[in-house]
Parts: C-alpha cells; structure tokens; sequence
C-alpha cells in the first residue's frame, strides 16, 4: 500500500491522517501538543509517533507504506523558521521522506484550497496568512500569548478571567463567568483558581481550555463574556484587514513587475480553528468587521480542515495528481 | 545594641532596613525577587540572607543585635495565607523573632501610616488593600499576571508588547514603542524580541521590566502609549473604587453595631509603587477616577514608603514608642 500521512500539530493536540493515491482516508490517529518551542522535544516527537503509528495501523499499514508525510506545526513559521527541528523529530521516528509546513500554511491551503487570498488561524494561539496570486505571504499575528494572540483561544480564556476576577472585585460588571469558570477549573471559589493555573507548565493550554466556557456564557446572554468574543472577533478582522492592505500593495507590484494591465482588488478570505468556527458571535464580529473595513473582501467559510491543507500540499510533492472532489470526504474525519 | 530589621520584598528585588529604637536607620541593603510563590524557596531565602546581612553589616552589627525582623513580602496575601513559609525562610537564616505581613499590608501601613482608608500598590503585580475603622481589611486584585493584575508594571509592559506587535503588522496605529521596545530587549527587530520573552523563568519580570519604557513614551507624547498609561491609572482607580464602596458597607455594620451614630462616609485613598509614583499619566487618570466615582474621597500622596510601613508594624509589636516624625529620615533609604 502507498500512503501519504498527513499531519495537523498545534499546541492542544496533534491529529494525522493516512490518504491513499486516490484521496480516501485509510486511517487516523490523535496524540497531545507537539509544538516543539511550547513543550520538549521529546514530548512533540512522542505525540507525532503515537498520532502517525495510530494512523498506520488503522490503515493497517507500516512505516515502508509512507510515501511521504507532510506536516503544518505549530511552531513552524510560515516562512519556514523551525521547520528543520520539526522534520528531525519526524526523521528520528523512522519516517524518510518528509515536508514541513507552519499550521498557518497548512490551514491556508485547506481554507482557500490554492486560491490567493487571506486565511485566520485561531486555535490555542491566532496568526492571519495572506498570500498573493504571485505565491508571495504575508503574516500578521503569531506572536504568542504574552503579546496576545488576538481571538486564540488563550485570549478568550484570559479575558474571562480577567472579567470573573473584576467581578469578584466588584470593579466590574456582574457575569457568570465567576460561576462557571470556577466550576471548569474545578475549584470551590474563584480566588482558589490562582492556584490550578500558575506553577504548570501547561498554563497557557488551561488558559486556552477556558475559550468554549466563555463563548458558552456569552451564547446563554451574558453581557461581559458576548462583549469578549465581539472583541476577539474584531481583533482578528483588523489583522485581515491589515495583511489585506498589504497583499493589495504587494500584488499591484506583482502586477506591474509582470506588465500585466492591473486586476481589480478583489480578494477572498476564509477562517480555521475552533474559535471561529464554533463561537457565532465571535465569527458574527469578525465578518461585520472585515466586511465594513474592506466591503468588496469575499469572505468563504473554509472549505477544508487544515489538515486536508496538508494532504494537498504533500499531493504536490508526491505529484499525485488528484481532484479536490475526491478530498471532501477526508475533512469529515 | 538593638536592632529592628524591616523588610519588603517584591517580585523583582528585596529591601531591608536596621532601624535602633530613636528611629534612626543604622544600615541598609538589597538583593534579588523573594516572592516564594515565583521563585523557588532557596532563591527567595538567598535574597532574605543577603538584603539582611548587607543591613546589619552596615549597620555595624550582627543577628544578636535583632530584637525583631518585621517583613512585608509579596507572595504573602492580606489575610496572612503564606507568611508561615516566609517566617520559616527567615527563622533558617538564624532569626528568632519574626513577624511577616503581605506586602500590602506594610504598603497601607506605610502610606497611610496606621490610618484606616484604601490603598492601591502597583509595582511588579498590583494589588488595592482598604482597612476599616475598625481594623476590617478588604482587598481587590492581586491575582497575578494571568488574570492582568490591573496596573501592574506587568500589564503596562504587556500591552506595549501587544500595541508594539500590532503596529508591526499594520492592525494597530503606529507607535514608538516598536522601536523602543526592541531596542529595550536588546533585539534587532520587534519578531525578535519573542524568543528574548518565552522560555525564560522570569519571563513576568523581563515584561514588568518593560513598563519604564512604556510610561517614557507615554511622556515624550506617544499616543498608543498615553492610552495604556491613562487606561492602567483608570483600572487602579476601579479597583479602589470597588474597595471603598465595600468599606463603606462594613463601617456603617460596625457602627450599627457599636451602636454610635453613623459617621459620614468620608475616607482615605493613596498610592505605593513605581508604576504610580513615577508616571503622571498614569496617576492623572488614577486620581480623574477616583475622583470622578467618589468626589469626597481624599487621596494623599504616600506618606512612608511600605518599608517604613514595616517598621511601624514592627515597632507595635516591639512595643518601641516612637513618633511618626522622627521615621521621615527612614522613609528617604
């Protein structure tokens, strides 16, 4: 059998899937964060052997079945920045043939599948990718929760603790945040949650646990955690909004360096991770802001999972010559 | 001769004072963080050893001259949860008779010296501590950074990381904190400036350390930073704010039930820490706050610093009869 695995690493969970020539799913694993700057590198490395071997042997295949394995991680840029360590760490498993994408990249390519435009990634973290009809990228975001990753899934989280803690206080509005993150940290009052989320190492992943909490109580009505996803929602709109400005400059240059008469700017966009796919208020935030910063942006829901991203970058690799038809039924996994 | 030894110890260095019973302040020395809860309790031992020895080798004398160590330390709340492990680092240094606060509680003490009222500490963290006419402490804040301690140099910093890394990618107006900011951590550029911040222990006071920059452009006329300044001030002011609307509620219980007339809710508010101190801005938007919430509240400057607070304690239990007066010496270490 020849497969091809690939591989969606971020810094809550690691997910691989076995595609077979023709697009069909042959088998799929799951293993903890293998974001290799957030946890040790043996750990990431144990969580792409478990996620790959579960993959392989639901296929009921072995390692000499692998084609080729192409990975989008956390922790590699979308320039390429750590991509080394990231394919070393696939090499020691075993593995001979690999390509490493960033999760941006990968979550790119399953959003727009192929077409230039700009993608936002919110999972643990956030990033918005732009690319050009010309393959040229531009990043905004990324840079991790001490910087704030606009509309992540850490941001949410805090900021429900910072409304919860207001609330305690007295020196904010009255929510259920208070309530019901204290029940979600499995704590008996809210002062007792400082002590479940400093001093772990995984502190920025309970954080980021706290997001479908948030949104929950914002779906239920309250006003303070509704008013955090429309703020989270619009954060991530202004970083579109920013690399779209950008990408618009980049391609007009493109455009002239080709002699090309220069097109009109138009532009898609889409979205990846959980954030804005389960929270209707943070994506009703997000789309009203980017529609009304920029109103000729054509705004997709994804069309792929990013790791479907990953499939179709490795098919080009692999030069497996496949339609995207055959590929709708590997994103339901 | 005899000694009283008068500690605060923060999340980014620790002070002591040797103080005879005239007041006089004999000797005086510094060392690193002796938060127990940030650091580990070796390191937080070593500052202990080493601010108190540098204090009483000043001061011409050694641990048999201390009739009293009177300690104030962060990672001791205002109810006293955490001063047994403190007492115990100072008793394995060699100390018999040690009394430990919070270091909020010598921050009260100090800038208020001994009246009731509320006071707002803003230095590594932040923290608003009030105290009835009765003796009744009530506190808002203090959560530490995953929660955005209000005020904090902590969170002055964080948001010029995140008002810097969103003008880097054009989502945010322009500001000189870009430059500033990278220059401060010795980057070559803002994306280098990560690495300088994450997988770093004290990774809260690399940030806290950010927070003098933050407040210069806020001086030289930078608006984005202006903002933060006036919105951290704003935030402090709340949490005061929430404090006294507590108070209140407790003193008219306390008159009821010493059965007196009830007084009119008039109270004190001032300040400690170098975050109010040292900025205008942000003591501007403090004082506007409070002001504008409360209009008879009378906010003075601090008195004594929250070390001289810690004498003051110290001498309650010492039972050494000293007048206010003859401390303003002390207050200038």
């Amino acid at each position: 059998m020849t497969l091809l695995l690939a591989i969606d690493g971020g810094g809550t969970g690691t997910r691989c899937i076995a595609v077979d020539p023709g697009g069909r799913t042959r088998g799929d694993g799951r293993a903890g964060p293998s974001n290799h700057l957030h946890v040790p590198l043996v750990t990431a490395t144990e969580a792409l052997r478990m996620a790959t071997s579960e993959a392989l042997s639901k296929a009921g295949a072995t390692i000499q079945d692998v084609a080729l394995v192409s990975a989008g991680l956390a922790g590699v840029d979308f320039d390429g920045t750590g991509a080394d360590t990231a394919a070393g760490m696939l090499r020691s498993i075993g593995f001979g043939r690999v390509v490493v994408h960033g999760d941006m990249v990968i979550a790119h390519r399953g959003a727009l599948a192929g077409d230039p435009g700009v993608v936002a990634l919110a999972g643990t973290g956030s990033a918005v990718l732009g690319i050009t009809r010309g393959g040229a990228t531009i990043k905004a975001g990324g840079w991790g929760p001490l910087y704030d990753d606009q509309g992540s899934a850490y941001q949410l989280g805090r900021l429900g603790l910072v409304a919860a803690a207001e609330a305690f206080d007295g020196s904010g509005p009255a929510t259920a945040l208070v309530e019901r993150l204290t029940a979600a940290l499995g704590a008996s009052n809210l002062p007792d949650t400082v002590a479940r989320l400093y001093g772990t190492a995984s502190g920025q992943q309970r954080v980021a646990a706290l997001a479908p909490v948030v949104t929950a109580c914002a779906d239920e009505g309250d006003d303070v955690a509704a008013a955090i996803c429309g703020r989270a929602g619009a954060a991530l709109a202004r970083a579109v909004l920013a690399v779209i400005r950008r990408l618009h400059a980049l391609e007009a240059r493109e455009g002239r360096a080709a002699g090309g008469a220069r097109e009109a700017p138009a532009c898609l966009a889409s979205y990846q991770g959980a954030v804005l796919e389960r929270s209707g208020l943070v994506r009703a935030a997000f789309l009203e802001t980017v529609r009304a910063g920029e109103p000729q942006v054509e705004v997709r829901p994804p069309r792929f999972a990013p790791i479907v991203g990953a499939v179709l970058l490795g098919m080009c690799d692999a030069k497996w010559d496949l339609r995207l038809e055959s590929l709708e039924t590997a994103s339901g996994v």
